[in-house]
């Protein structure tokens, strides 16, 4: 028998739980599910003999040395903060761990440790970064068997809210922390385009995007993430020429968060005098200059401050969000972004009967026999309900997927790693297919040069 | 006899110096002149028995322990993050202090203490902040003792280059710390304007400047500091429902300097790569998007990716820094911010034969008997050269003075202050005439509402 101990069993962990607990008989699983609450799991779990769910706080120091060294392996999901303590009570009593988070400096420093004591920590094993990882390292490795080489690798994702259920001129819902998304993109994103370093700062970064095409699901826009250089050499790229990471949203998003942006509704450094009085309008007041004539709306003065047409879709989707309104805002005390966080909560809720969408591509450009090829790989998939999201299921399964192989043994690099190597990736992609979560590829040889090519509207 | 303690004894301490040299033997005073290097002072200081110079090192405690121990009067024109220590020192061998710099929540804590042990600290007191305080709380107190109500205040400082030595199309060279002009303004500016909080956020603040004209000078750019609120206590202007201070630059320089916020080149966050390569033209690559066309330039890339003129003064400004050059840049390592800052320190430097200028302006509104009223009060001092800067006159002039009321038993508050009392400013507004350091005050009634008022551009 194995033991399990799953830390954090909120939304994300539905999918994961689900097949832990289908698993479970046949792998001779026995599952702890530890979270701050735990009750909804109460009635699923009850009738079983190999799961039981515990109250659980990470900061309960004794707690979390009982139920670690009770485990052959811990599963975290909770908050990624929370990950490194666990890691360290994991390689004091020599457990494996697996995360669905970041490799951070705090970790890299626990690599040496973990190999000496034959442990792994599996980070970077969810979607994003997870599925990202495996489904790129498949194609750059095929390729590069082939004698291809990759001279620029574009790579987006996007957690959106799936066609049946988008009907907000946002094309938009959240299916993942609302405060993630208001804050995403700040600071400058680096990347690298024909050999040269380029900088977006986070003010250009709506306004600089690439239109992407998903077969069977339209166009979307692509903005930069952050930092598209750290995976380089990790994924064996040292000297590619192009590489960029970005998000994914649908045609008009962008255009219209610019206007946040802008007017500086999303910073979160300073606190808003005055909220507890502070309606929609009020707030967006704040930020937009005084009027030239006495006749000026309020949305005139922004469409002219920020050069917005005022028939067009950008002016609809504030419309929309009722930020002209007196509606309260609610809050004592708040940063713009988060009073910019609780207007979106009540707009953009995933609805119980709504179903969310993940969409991932990623383009390659290589070289092979002297023909210059385009790859296109792409991924789709659709939540099932509110609590099997597709969010859910391309976090969670990756992660049990790993959780299995390294408990039948067949992972066996130590210390911290992500799932970047062929062991780890071939078998999780296989299976999760199973799952509907397959990638799509599209090739083409591209027109030799002086035609013209793919259109690059990176502006 | 009084011993005097100067601590710095660079650029902008000529003025002090000069002052507390002139006053010495009248006054009695014995000065002690202390810096890492004081060579410079050397030949001055040598004739005279009432003055010395000694190399001084603030981090080393002892020697700081034993020549504060010596003195009665304590003067910092040392960086601001040293004054702290200083000030410590000075209150444990009771012992008064002046500086030039902002009051810090450090210095806030020492309040009480220095109350208790009878000493003075005095802050706030060389030109902005300074005279900025002590001119407008002139004018305040005087409208307030007639029975009149502020409803109205902006204030704005520059150091600027003198007319005569202004042959750059910027309109501008350094007269300060460099590495501060390039910083300027980041962070959100807060301000109030007819009883609403307005929040610009850095991308936006060279974009929304308010015009100003000074009776001789001119028209400037005024935009506004990160805080214009937290004088409204000192000043009694508790519930004033405009307030705003802003810093000037010459008309036409806050449109170009905005190209390099909006392009990046201000972060001072992280580090770009390959610096030892850059030039001025690949520094500037390296935030402007690719070209749509072959034949398009850098420069025509920047122009469309900023809306800027290609023919406009603002490219004009860009081209006559070399920024389209492939001059290195010269620099191992660097942020954006450093490499801005070593390309303009070659382009903007004071030269020996050149002047610079110090312009400040208060605009006042009241009502007083019903009737409005608009009073501006204008400043501007020239530099004798090079070394007597305006800059060196107006940061030290007015902390000599005080030096002097000080020690004379004049200033009979203690604790952590600033010149926002009677008995300090007028005094110190009053010497200051004589070296032409003299406000010029326009004021008019206001026409009723319905006709045209002054032209508010505050865009």
């Amino acid at each position: 028998m194995k033991r399990i101990l799953l830390l954090g069993a909120g939304r994300s962990a539905s999918a994961l739980i689900h097949y832990l607990l289908q698993h479970a008989p046949a792998e001779d699983w026995q599952l702890t599910i530890g979270d701050i609450t735990v009750d909804h799991l109460q009635e699923q779990l009850a009738p079983l003999d190999f799961a039981n769910a515990i109250q659980f706080d990470v900061h309960n120091e004794t707690q979390r040395a009982a139920e670690v060294g009770q485990a052959d392996l811990v599963i975290s999901l909770l908050p990624a903060i929370f990950h490194i303590e666990v890691a360290r009570e994991c390689l004091k009593q020599e457990k494996h761990l697996i995360t669905a988070s970041y490799v951070t400096p705090e970790f890299r420093e626990l690599h040496e440790e973990a190999k000496q004591k034959n442990l792994t920590i599996l980070m970077e094993s969810g979607l994003d970064p997870g599925i990202d990882h495996m489904s790129a390292m498949a194609v750059i490795q095929r390729v590069q068997g082939m004698g291809g080489k990759i001279t620029s690798f574009k790579s987006y994702t996007g957690g959106l809210v799936a066609p049946e259920s988008d009907n907000n001129p946002w094309n938009y819902k959240f299916s993942w922390n609302p405060r993630n998304v208001v804050l995403a993109g700040q600071g400058t994103a680096k990347y690298i385009q024909n050999g040269e370093y380029k900088y977006i700062p986070y003010h250009q970064l709506f306004r600089r995007t690439d239109m992407l095409y998903v077969e069977g699901y339209g166009h979307f826009d692509g903005y930069a993430n952050r930092d598209s250089l750290s995976y380089r050499e990790p994924y064996g790229l040292h000297d590619i020429p192009t590489m960029l990471r970005g998000t994914l949203r649908r045609i008009g998003y962008c255009a219209a968060w610019d206007v946040f942006v802008q007017l500086g509704l999303t910073d979160d450094s300073y606190t808003l005098e005055g909220v507890g009085n502070m309606t929609n309008r009020s707030f967006i007041e704040a930020f937009v200059p005084p009027a030239v004539s006495p006749s000026e709306t309020l949305q005139q003065r922004l469409c002219r401050y920020l050069s917005v047409s005022a028939e067009g879709e950008v002016l609809q989707k504030l419309e929309w969000l009722g930020l002209f309104e007196e509606t309260p805002i609610g809050l004592q005390a708040a940063t713009p972004a988060q009073v910019l966080e609780k207007i979106l909560v009540g707009k953009w809720k995933l609805e119980p009967s709504d179903k969310d969408m993940i969409v991932m591509q990623h383009l390659f450009e290589y070289e092979l026999n002297g023909e210059q090829h385009e790859l296109t790989s792409s991924l789709v998939v659709l939540g099932d309900d509110v609590v099997q999201t597709a969010m859910a299921k391309t976090v969670g399964l990756p992660v049990a997927i790993l959780a299995k192989l390294l408990l039948q043994g067949k992972i066996e690099r130590r210390g911290v790693i992500i799932p970047i190597h062929l062991e780890l990736y071939e078998p999780v992609l296989e299976e999760l297919k199973a799952y509907g979560i397959d990638f799509v590829e599209q090739e083409r040889v591209k027109p030799a040069v002086g035609e013209a090519g793919m259109a690059q509207r990176f502006r």
